[in-house]
């Protein structure tokens, strides 16, 4: 089967074929934003790639129970495991509000911002507060398997007793333990309390200070990062899921802790395959505040930046994201940009000459049509190709470029039976609505086609004036649609035109 | 001060004045959606009514801690004490689907809806799951106070004792505690584990086939509905807070156990005032979908339901809410909605000509200065008569008949000093955007002003069209609008539109 679905597992290294444990379903969690400041575009990005990775599942026919968890306590500001201040309480105090408040901002701007890229909401969504029951019993199930040990209070993993008994540790983010042990002595503050330094906390005992806090067998306290994800995963998808993913940053700790953590519960990996997205560099370089090195999404949409010559529309931006597999770094600039403008501009010119095409019936199955089918085939298979969303594209650029001859003339409909014109049309909307979760921008947002009607009414009008050679009108519509950036194309069967 | 906010108190049943706990700052708990099922309009109804006292309380200067809700987990099918199978497990089953999943899909679909009739988003949104601790230890505290009771691994409220101890219970819905016994007596089935039939389950030990579960010192179980709010807004607003509101259909049992509660554990009453709003009647009756008299607000906004002549707009129906005071019913009618959009586009209308009005200078404080400033004034004195949105509203229209007088040359802006136009300016804006919390819904919903530029492009060759006399033209460009549902109107100052 040529269309089989593979996928790079982290964990192995490999490409590997997909299997899901139950057949037809599949079982995946994906690591969530921590909601104490506005989300981040690389964190988008990671979002976006595993919205088309939930897309395409769905699309290849499986029932996806998605699970992308809200992380509103226990990210700790500096040395995660042993700070004593998370981040949402540091900035509750700044801004003297409730912890919860500043969780319940950040946490709806996060959901308008998914909803502005098209992300598709998961199937649960769980928060990391929600589950403080399941995390102390985590917590106490880890202690009785004799992998975790309670000091003044807060309980840390045996990370040297983890890697002595199974030869696990490291292998996900490629480290060894010895090396890790050698690395965080280097930075030793505060982490005394710990047997070694690259144990972690599962509890955490609270300052009097801290504001988000739980009773439990061993502190009032809060719990461990890392705990949050085998909780929710295991409670909502099992102690053995399909896939795990995340942004390639959560590889070490957090992924090599999770990992830790399941195997102290029920003594197995918690899921069959680790997906990781890659990095958004801006400029060629990490992102930097301090560098001013940095962008935020709502910058790209109004182009308030002096990084960017323009502004550019949300689809324009998920488009670029696509032009890149999801596992490679990809660089922001301005001029990529750009050009991904005009790349989702041409394909959804395509797609609307694609919808008003009509094939006159006949037409033989020759070169073309099999070149066309081949095509379409291809598209498929590069999505299964661990979702190659760049090769895709690839593939519906190659298509456009046929669509664009046909309606030309310079390619015949004679030569293309008029299933395969069906099956194009399918294949376009699948790929560009489903799969790729793009939106038509230059349709009326407001969905009543009230712009689609006013444009048709210009367009006929101006036809009329330049018929009657009435230059005044024509040329007082093609000032005010220059003023309002709407681009008008005059072809064979009339004028089309698009927003700029 | 005629300004001073009144409020009236469903506890004390009568209109007091408001007095914060802590001068400037406003904690106010309202009940917020059970998420098994799309959100009801009557429902809409009382978020948007509470929605306006948040507005208004802020316009007031009132920094305002809100919290709303969601309960997703523990309001029972049935018999809401004793029935052994709550409404959210219920519905997971007959859709094989994970509890989470559920709530996850109509939590999603009330947030839209909330944002589709531009309800603000409360400052702390707590989920009931979010906070089992906490009710397991507020379950502890009535325990180790006395007042409830264990019983096969359920606990129970000891409403009897509690009655017997303080004479409160019954106070908020008017019910005597004898009553309570008598009328729950005749609906006595799986009551037997109670001591009284008015006595209500605050944990409740979990069927084996419930979903959702968690561990307790009594059993396996889950909480009562009513013990949530108490937790909740104990947690986020303190043991006393200012406000309390939700539908009038939960006074009793929801609030008048919620009160017991807070008896049991802080020996006193969590709120100051108590805000209920009323039902939301259809077609002169409780609207029910068994008789097949009821609507969804998707289907108001639609128009797709054998009860209506058309659609009507989001904030038409929000507009509609507002003509009638929070604390009486409400009937929905087609009629009353069409009558509602003549009245939200008279107000829309008014703002725009007043937006666009200048004053030439000069102009005396008189008699027309005197009744603009008094009406103005008129209307924050409704509001702050208990939220007077019907009145205040009539005191705008009584401003839009001058304002339209002044456009028209009826009035003139010599009886008028420049401050009182601008006052009128502030006004109107602050009432329609921030108090009332409408949208201008004829502009372009992307914010980019095309329909608004290809209007003006349109209405400018219609005029040329009529100077020339070239009807074909100005009777394409009616038929073409008209089929937009667009309306232009002729004026003195030229042609003005509205989207239909």
């Amino acid at each position: 089967m040529k269309n089989e679905l593979q996928v790079f597992n982290s964990y192995s290294g490999k490409k590997e074929v997909f299997k899901p444990i139950h057949e037809g379903q599949v079982g995946m969690y994906v690591c969530g934003p921590t909601v104490y400041s506005d989300v981040h575009l690389g964190n988008c990005r990671t979002f976006v790639s595993f919205d088309v990775v939930y897309r395409y599942l769905q699309y290849l026919g499986y029932k996806v129970r998605y699970v992308r968890n809200i992380t509103d306590v226990g990210h700790l500001e500096g040395d995660e495991d042993t700070g004593r201040e998370d981040k949402i309480a540091k900035k509750a105090r700044l801004e003297q509000l409730e912890p919860m408040e500043i969780v319940q901002r950040y946490m709806n701007g996060f959901h308008e911002m998914m909803k502005v890229f098209n992300v598709a909401a998961p199937a649960i969504e769980p928060r990391a507060t929600g589950h403080i029951p399941e995390q102390i019993e985590m917590v106490q199930t880890i202690l009785d398997n004799g992998l975790a040990y309670v000091k003044n209070g807060s309980v840390y993993f045996d990370t040297f007793k983890f890697a002595k008994e199974k030869n696990v540790y490291g292998t996900l983010s490629g480290r060894k333990i010895e090396d890790l042990i050698a690395e965080s002595r280097a930075n030793l503050k505060n982490q005394d309390e710990k047997n070694h330094p690259s144990d972690f906390a599962i509890w955490i005992k609270a300052a009097p200070e801290h504001l988000m806090r739980w009773n439990s067998p061993w502190s009032v306290g809060f719990p461990g990062w890392h705990l949050e994800c085998s909780v929710m995963s295991t409670k909502y998808l099992g102690e053995k899921f399909d896939i795990h993913g995340g942004g390639s940053d959560l590889k070490f700790p957090h992924h090599e802790n999770e990992i830790a953590q399941n195997y102290g519960v029920c003594g197995a990996a918690p899921c069959n395959y680790w997906l990781h997205g890659n990095m958004l560099l801006f400029n060629g370089k990490k992102m930097s505040k301090s560098d001013g090195n940095s962008i935020m999404p709502g910058e790209l949409f109004t182009g308030q930046s002096s990084h960017l010559t323009k502004a550019y529309s949300p689809m324009v931006v998920r488009f670029f994201m696509l032009q890149s597999h999801y596992s490679s770094t990809l660089d922001l600039t301005d001029e990529a940009l750009q050009a991904a403008e005009k790349g989702y501009r041409r394909l959804m010119e395509a797609l609307k000459v694609l919808q008003e095409m009509t094939h006159t019936g006949g037409g033989s199955a020759g070169a073309l049509d099999k070149e066309i089918n081949g095509l379409i085939d291809l598209a498929s298979e590069d999505m299964s190709d661990d979702f190659n969303t760049p090769k895709a594209l690839a593939s519906l650029f190659e298509l456009v470029t046929k669509i664009n001859s046909l309606k030309g003339g310079q390619l015949s409909f004679s030569d293309l039976t008029p299933d395969t014109l069906e099956r194009l049309k399918k294949t376009f909307n699948d790929f560009i609505f489903d799969i790729f979760g793009l939106l038509a921008e230059n349709f009326d947002s407001s969905g009543n086609g009230v712009v689609d009607g006013l444009m048709q009414l210009i367009l006929d009008m101006r036809q009329t004036a330049r018929t009657n050679k009435d230059w005044g009108t024509s040329d007082k519509i093609r000032d005010a649609l220059k003023e309002l950036e709407i681009v008008v194309k005059d072809g064979k069967d009339g004028a089309t035109w698009s927003k700029g």
